[in-house]
């Protein structure tokens, strides 16, 4: 008998990212924060943290783990104050624990700032270097706190003119949010990678990775942060500038196909139609010869509508997902097979057996999820089992914020499709391509609207890790994932 | 500031009822127990508890709340022995609690002996006072410790005979589990009100209220046990009796229209047929004018596939349901409408904006859900609201295992549906017919092979309760709800 | 590294026994009945219970390990009303659990009844036996239900009646409370084994083991319950019965040699007077050839000033005990000797070194703490140690409420004097004798004033148990430790 | 009903400082470190931390609480390694919780370091000013972390000359320990304010501050690190170096009165000696006509029976501790008079009952505790309350890492004796004189062996803060207790 720890399905997808969520000018800013912040849970479950600003100080609260399940009402009681900004982390290691989450808060003679970042930054660790060679102490081991320093070096008048002097000398990925006593600000790269977007609710304003964010609170929706923006909010209002040199528009193409929620709308675009389209597109592509389309619940359900409806063959449920899944699991020591798999998802003999079935997902990462699905679904009695997947094939891990299991573990990307198709043991097995993945969301391969560098190797920034094995261990700014931080363990104490 | 509690929807459905479990002759049988019960706790999410024996003893743990978040490694690893029972409970009271729970176990002279229990006894509490004159002391405030008793005082000879002893003298509904040192006993009422099914795990065999507890542990079902039927199941194997007057079936249809899940097969039919074919009637009898189909998730999925398919209107993702929604949430002082509903679901706007939708949901309870539903559908740009419903009006609250809302709070049973619809506001409302009901699942009203007393008031076994004013408290054995158990405080300590 | 218990001196003391508390008539009598436990938790530290009693029902929280531990204003404010009753236990088997605590409380046609105890039943397993042939089901393996279910099934009229033809029924020790929906009933056995007292507190009435239960709430000692006496204590007042017939006064001497607490004055007694006396009689019989007297403290300083100032010896702290010693602590794998004691106690080189020393302590149980006192006194220079101890050699267990180690580990009771000291390594070793015992109590070895009867044999009580190799195996009223309760595990839940 | 904290006797006494333990050599390092800081525990009870090196890092776990509560075998399994520190801190403020706590651990481009310190730097807060307006950033708010960035900003070859560097630029009390990856430094201040000792253990160096901290691991004392020493250990062996400006010695009479383990020997001297010598000198200095001398235990029983002694008045146990005062405790609402001293103190009444009582106790600091035990002791029959105090009245808080309460609360500073006797109740009331204490320990007023600054305002260095109204917030370095630390709350999360 042993713990079996089951986030298998969603570990084995291209991992989620973080999420920012920032609030001025509320009279419960760190509760409407932490609402905000359970709408862009799907960004990042590792960890999550609030900083909040009254007349006095940032107080910031960080938690290994669920907004929802490690926020309690006194430790919201006791973020007072009417502006805050929040975060969530996805991150690769299991041991980063609390001192890679953020918000990052420091004090110094010049007062009080918090940060919270969504990005990477690639050439922190040489910055970092430089810095701790001049006497800085370094609190984490994130790309994140790199930024921090930088400011408190700058001797810029004022906050954004530190602000602006730090961003300048880096390059990279970066959706921030920053909090100092009397204003916030929030910062967009000029690539604009990342998505951001600003509302409001009532008097106050509201700024968020996702829209989703916006809708428990009762906030709406205004416009995106423009790439290169910086949005400054304080008592004066809202004001914007463009302090950076303009680069050409690069959204990640992944938010639109796994990262984001369906019901979001992100640089004016949709996600849910573009979801649809993949699945309309892969139809076209990679057609099925099934008598039903069923889908991988909840990931695969909008693809295989568009896929299903296309090919008109009936699209029903066919593997039921349960409500009623954790973290852990007591397994038995006889082992039982697809173990994690099963916990989540049972398949519906009356509707696969004896039919063919074409089954939607929207990734295969090791590849033995897919291999478990696809074994469950013949022993209910499927006839046949066709897997089709509404994103390319992986040729190798990105670079901006996109953490992946390690080279070795992309199946996808060193072997052929077929090979793939024989380890998942499906009777055919297609993938969309990435023209069709760019068409899905309105743009073409060749006019480069959206970043796809993570699987065609074409990267707008000059990366200087080119002598490294690994890729950046973590999307969200941790630029040295296996570098433990000092105080680590301290903290760990919360679990 | 406040905490609330947060399971808004499921609240306001009809409550779920017990699950029963049990396993003879597995060297791991609490660890099979408990991952059985993982595939029953739709059946119940209040209490869970499994009892097992070995050879000197029968051990018992009872938990408050999900299977999986209140069994530990530990827990499970003091469950010797290769036989034990398992039982998943949902009651009205929250007080309820611990004392409540199940098995009940107990150790008299002659031996072990544990109980599970799903269904309810109307004359319980008569048998109970009778037993308390004559000096017996109860430990809980359940029906099924009457049977306790009653086998206790029994002077048959093999526990067999006690236990039939004790049934002849009750009346209801009862799918029951015994667990004594050497014997795994399982009996389904004379009318075969909840279900009950046999399978195989290896040499072992198990028996649970529904076959999607064997999925997980990969146990082959092999039948339902008949109404009326004891199974012994011990060394020597597993044999039948059939000890009790025969009645006409009358399994519950409420289990086909929402209690099971959908991947069950009960009694031979697939629940997720039945589910199809309640939308499909349901568009028959309450056709909409509607330009997309969309389902309250994930319960009326499965109708409105069936519903949008009938009237050849496109099915799509108009609420996206949140994976990260646990009990509890910090709510703002500064109210936010329809908090519980938002926090479970987000309507997609891409998807309603502009459109007249019918929108499927498998029941109304309270109305307030529905009502909030309709409210954000049309926030969210609905052009016109047509809300069907894939179950009958109900017209008041049963007597055999359900458990409702109060009378007061079943508006549907009180109201014309008019009143309904005006209350809910959306612009049409459609129930299904119970004739409708009853063919889905393949009858028809005057054959009666279901029960549906719950709702046509037409009951099949003398209920004797007819003077109080309240439905039994419980639908899986608690007769007396109101009435406190002497110790349950002491064991709800664990909270 | 693992982790190691270590209440080693405590665990290898005699046991202490239970204690109970009762109130009637305070507005606060959960919390005053809390405080009064704390004021007899030396009594007992493996479990602890309030029952409380309003107008409409009996709540009872019931906790394993410290009061102050284990209960919190929560658990205190959910036990209401004015009447109240209060238990601490120790017991030997670890795993004995909740299921043993006490109050018992149970609800019965008749109304609700609550139950602490402080004795032993030697007869209550064969009342059981019969009793359960008869159909009774029982909740727990304590002899002290066997009192609950005498009373249930008693056709007395009032509940008066019912407890004097329940107790008439047994034979044996017991200080016992009794708590009804109107009443509460004190009652001793007619020997006076165990202590009981009467006091007031405002216009409510107290009832304790010890007076120490009302020094910290400021309750006024009235006067000791006698020997045979019920007190029952309701609207109407006080008022006093003698129901059972007489017996000799036989209160236990080890009540007054370890088990009360110094500062308590038990049948007039001072406890503090007797156990100087003792250290004064030690002297006279066991004088030691020393130029300091030391205690192992803080159990042997009574006897130590005692001892010290009867030789006209300097008495110092040569061993300082740690106010920071918990229940368990990380061992080193290179194993640390006599680690236990070495957590508790540390040796004071400047008062040891070069020193003959006389150590005092109350008891030597199974001998190893001895030993490790005897090395540690040793090893910081002693040179010579001289080990005093305050109380009679145990010559086997007793049978009324004390429990001890196995006879096998009573070292004392089966080796000769000079075996002990062999084992001890002391130089030289001296006991009290029996006579010295009962002549500093203020009585004789033949006037039988005071039980000797686990040192002497010599019981008052025919016990039908002679066949049983094992001593009763709990102090309190576990007539069978052996015998696990059904639903233990189920309340441990907690822990 | 109301919680309340109950450290009351402690609370009011003067604080105790900080304790530091350090190993090198020895496979089990951070678990010796975990019984040596045990063997500390009275120096602070706050807050504790390990620090431990393995080849390539050092993993810091830091808790709130004390150290057998708030360390787990998991969390010592976490720090491998075969050298480690280790700090428990007293601090004033509640609020000051992890943040302050030590060992602090950084990881710059040259290394890891950790730091533990006992003491005070007066003017650590101008240095910090400093730092941060040249950009650094710092973490806590304690005046050890400006030896942190001292030495970050050293340009100093090896860590030794940047230790060196570093400590040359502050002034102050301090026993310091640095850990590295490969060495373990442990310096004293010139003045050698605060102890520290080292010892071996098998072919292991450790160092602590008091040898209490040896005993319990076995460990060898072997001498005091001496005053200005700078003590080096690695895998060489042990090194000694003198690298500061030679100053008078100045022990902390205190450390003797109060702070250290009665069991300790501190520069030579046997602190038990000194503390019965107090007793002596104070019955010289201030006899009292009583008929029995009595201790508050156990803080005023070395006194006491030297005392008693030298006044030849018996000495008796005339307050019983108990043994099982936790830090909270549920109180009624209807008060109990002085609740906090009840739950720890009970008198006897059979020793004090028309007996003139003298009572030694070794501080009284608020007076309202010597209070409360007059009157219990007056309640209990004293004829006469007599009070002798073995330590100086206090003019004013000191400097040197004594925390004291605010002046207003030092009652003895700004009254007269006279008024203090007033205040608490006593018949007569006697302190030792500040020459007493100096010749309890062996010195003189005038030979200045010992600081006396705390009482007599005689400051050995040149303290720059007079300016400011408050005396140093905390003993053990915290320049700055009112300013927040960033990122507490974030650690607190753990309780």
């Amino acid at each position: 008998m042993r713990l079996r720890r089951h986030s298998a399905i969603d570990d084995e997808r291209f991992h989620d990212e973080c999420g920012v969520f920032g609030v001025f000018g509320h009279p419960e800013a760190a509760n409407m924060t932490y609402l905000g912040l359970h709408g862009l849970q799907h960004r990042g479950q590792e960890s999550a943290g609030i900083a909040a600003a009254d007349g006095k100080r940032i107080h910031t609260h960080r938690v290994l783990g669920l907004v929802q399940d490690n926020f309690s009402a006194e430790t919201i009681a006791a973020l007072p104050g009417d502006r805050a900004i929040g975060h969530v982390r996805y991150s690769t290691a299991g041991g980063s624990g609390l001192s890679c989450a953020q918000p990052i808060t420091v004090r110094s003679a010049r007062g009080w700032l918090s940060l919270a970042h969504n990005g990477n930054l690639p050439d922190a660790e040489d910055i970092r270097l430089r810095l701790e060679e001049e006497g800085s102490i370094f609190q984490t081991t994130t790309d994140s706190e790199v930024i921090v320093h930088l400011i408190a070096r700058s001797q810029g008048e004022s906050l954004t003119d530190r602000i602006i002097d730090a961003l300048s000398q880096v390059e990279g990925a970066y959706s921030l949010l920053f909090l100092a006593m009397d204003q916030l600000v929030a910062v967009r790269d000029p690539y604009g990678f990342r998505p951001l977007c600003l509302g409001r609710l009532g008097n106050a304003r509201v700024v968020a990775s996702e829209s989703t964010a916006f809708d428990l609170i009762e906030a709406t929706f205004e416009r995106d942060v423009a790439p290169g923006e910086m949005v400054v909010i304080d008592a004066r209002g809202v004001r914007s500038f463009f302090p950076f040199p303009p680069r050409p528009r690069r959204m990640c193409i992944f938010e639109h196909i796994y990262f984001a929620r369906p019901d979001s709308v992100i640089d004016g675009l949709p996600v849910i139609d573009v979801r649809r389209r993949l699945g309309e597109r892969l139809a076209d592509e990679q057609p099925a010869d099934a008598d039903v389309v069923i889908a991988v619940p909840d990931s695969g359900t909008p693809a295989a509508l568009g896929y299903a409806n296309r090919l008109h063959i009936p699209f029903a449920l066919g593997l039921i997902r349960s409500h009623y899944v954790g973290r852990t699991f007591i397994e038995p020591r006889q082992s039982i097979r697809h173990f994690g798999v099963k916990l989540k998802l049972n398949p519906v003999r009356a509707v696969l057996r004896g039919r063919r079935v074409a089954v939607i997902d929207d990734s295969i990462v090791r590849g033995t999820t897919s291999m478990k699905i696809v074994r469950m679904l013949r022993d209910a009695g499927a006839a046949a089992v066709h897997l089709r997947i509404s994103s390319p094939p992986p040729p190798g891990p990105g670079d901006y914020g996109i953490d992946t299991p390690t080279r070795e573990e992309l199946i996808a990307s060193q072997q052929s499709i077929e090979a793939v198709r024989d380890f998942v043991r499906c009777d055919t097995l297609g993938y969309l391509s990435l023209e069709g993945a760019h068409a899905a969301a309105g743009g073409t391969l060749s006019d480069k609207q959206f970043c796809d560098a993570c699987f065609s190797g074409d990267y707008p920034v000059a990366v200087r890790r080119t002598s490294r094995s690994d890729p950046p261990a973590c999307g969200c700014g941790d630029m040295n994932g296996g570098r433990d931080a000092p105080d680590e363990r301290n903290q760990e104490a919360r679990r």
